[in-house]
């Protein structure tokens, strides 16, 4: 039996609890500062707010002033913060755990920097952690798995990615189960470029459920629309991976697969539909107050990275005519209607 | 104005009248000897019985012994054939065009060989035309395109590839609409190997639907399981595009975009469903009696030439752990259960 600690309890970090803890390992869930009502609510009931099934018993709820003694002899932390937290877990979490620890995180995202370069979080707390002189070894989780599914104990397929094959090995050992399958892949900017590079996209397929609820008055589901918008996202997410240095079959079916479940998953799929639906950006945000949408954050990031590249000349902007337009309407600078004509290729 | 004719009445052969109706085109759809009561309801009600809107007024219907008339001075015509109408289409329909005239056909499939080849159904056709003599330009329809959503007007992307460069540029002018976007491609192979292969690959992500709703008794739908084989499907298709010789962004993503629409639109769907439930495949035939199933009939092909391939040591069966599985639940061998484990990696 292994001691797990899950920094972060929200959905998908309180998840991770339960193939842990169905492991035997000894589980301790802590939340952030944030999640103050949380964990009172998992402390009285065993069970997440926001998760149908009650966890395993015997997981051990802490808040956040009690982390340090949930850190004690953790053999696996997981970091399970949004996007909006990383500077937080770095800053805060990451040098309270001791030295030789591995880390896994589940936040997908990519940071772009002034020059063009979008880097993935772990890229970003590693540079921390080496000014602290700590060494951790670091890895993330990437793939198509949304929490309350994995709660749910449905059979899911990810990838955890780190420079350490031995932390990754031992990482999988603890957490694998008959319903979580584990893939190990020691390229990071691959696995995280993919999944992170995939919320444009997402969002973009998600407008022609919108545009056609918009246009026939109904909710059917138009899936020509969707097929055209997926084949294009993988025209120009393979683009990027390139871009990346990260182009491999493997981390394109990951990306790709992490697509589909946010197609359908998630919130990036709503705002799509109601910005199909012809509302601005702003409207959408206004009618989805509250709810996190870090996935149109680092869409825009990705964006305002390839307008610096372009500048630079180093790429064309035409050929990614789909996260373009998607930037477009994230900015309030363009409508809905998508360019499908751009959507077409010539090969003669 | 041109003049367009369609042979087969089916879904797909009827629905392209839209496009070519509304470009102003005369348009004459001609139904098989297995069709003459949908031409004669399309006579009574200018609608085709299985698609919901009427036809753009104009569109002209001919039983088979009219073809003769239907055919002439046509400036394109268009297979609408099933699967199982390939040979017929070669031998009685094709030899009755005129010498020059672009045909475009929808059929979808790879015929396979004794050597282990997969052969797209134009060249089966071109070695026929070859044999008479006969010079016509064959050209052929991929990518995500269910019939019912193109006659409903539903934005959609597909791909027109063929030898003939003038002849693919010459269909695409008469058919393109603001709804019908066309891509054009020489590589005959690539395109209709990519939209033939993801049959099998429809029907494993179809299987997760059943499998959970018989274990978790709803008609919830789980998309951690579907996308954890969709990335499977991209990565076995990948390396099947690659053995075709035609492993580009461009036909991949074609492949990916037509595996999407059929996991939703298709009849793939409901057997998939039906097998994931623990039907078998006799018990899910004879629920679906009537249905034309030439997806399963096309998988089972790959798979063969998969297997002779692999006696001959060209390839590892092992890399294809998801067609092989789905073999194995048509051919009545395995259990519907799928193989998560095999579909992980490890790039250390």
């Amino acid at each position: 039996m292994a001691t797990v600690t899950i920094i972060g309890s929200g959905m998908m970090g309180s998840a991770l609890a339960f193939p842990a803890r169905e492991n035997g390992h000894e589980v301790r869930l802590v939340g952030t500062h944030l999640d103050r009502e949380i964990i009172d609510a998992c402390r009285q009931t065993n069970r997440h707010p926001k998760l149908a099934p009650v966890f395993p018993a015997g997981v051990r709820f802490y808040q956040i002033e009690e982390i340090d003694g949930a850190l004690d002899g953790a053999d696996l932390v997981i970091g399970g913060v949004s996007s909006f937290g990383v500077d937080w877990f770095g800053d805060f979490a990451l040098p309270r755990v001791a030295d030789g620890t591995p880390v896994l995180t589940v936040t997908k995202g990519l940071m772009d920097t002034p020059d063009g370069a979008l880097l993935p979080y772990p890229v970003l707390w590693q540079r921390k952690l080496d000014q602290l002189g700590k060494r951790l070894p670091l890895c993330a989780v990437g793939g198509p798995c949304t929490s309350y599914e994995l709660a749910a104990h449905d059979q899911t397929e990810v990838a955890f990615c780190g420079r350490d094959a031995a932390a990754l090995l031992r990482a999988k050992r603890l957490m694998e189960t008959d319903y979580y399958h584990i893939s190990l892949s020691k390229d990071v900017t691959g696995i995280e470029s993919a999944v992170a590079l995939k919320n444009g996209y997402a969002l973009g397929i998600a407008l022609t459920i919108g545009l056609n609820q918009a246009r026939f008055g109904d909710d059917t589901l138009h899936y020509n629309s969707q097929a055209g918008v997926f084949g294009q996202a993988l025209r120009e997410m393979k683009k990027l991976l390139a871009l990346q240095g990260a182009d491999t079959p493997d981390n394109l079916a990951v990306g790709i697969g992490d697509l589909y479940v946010t197609v359908y998953g998630g919130r990036t799929r709503l705002a799509g539909i109601l910005l199909g639906r012809g509302l601005s950006i702003g409207e959408t945000k206004r009618e989805l107050q509250g709810v996190t949408l870090e996935s149109l954050v680092v869409a825009g990031r990705v964006a305002r990275a390839l307008r610096v590249r372009a500048e630079k000349g180093e790429i064309d902007l035409n050929d990614f005519p789909l996260l373009m337009h998607v930037d477009g309407i994230l900015t309030g600078h363009k409508p809905a209607q998508l360019p499908w004509e751009a959507f077409t290729f010539e090969n003669l």
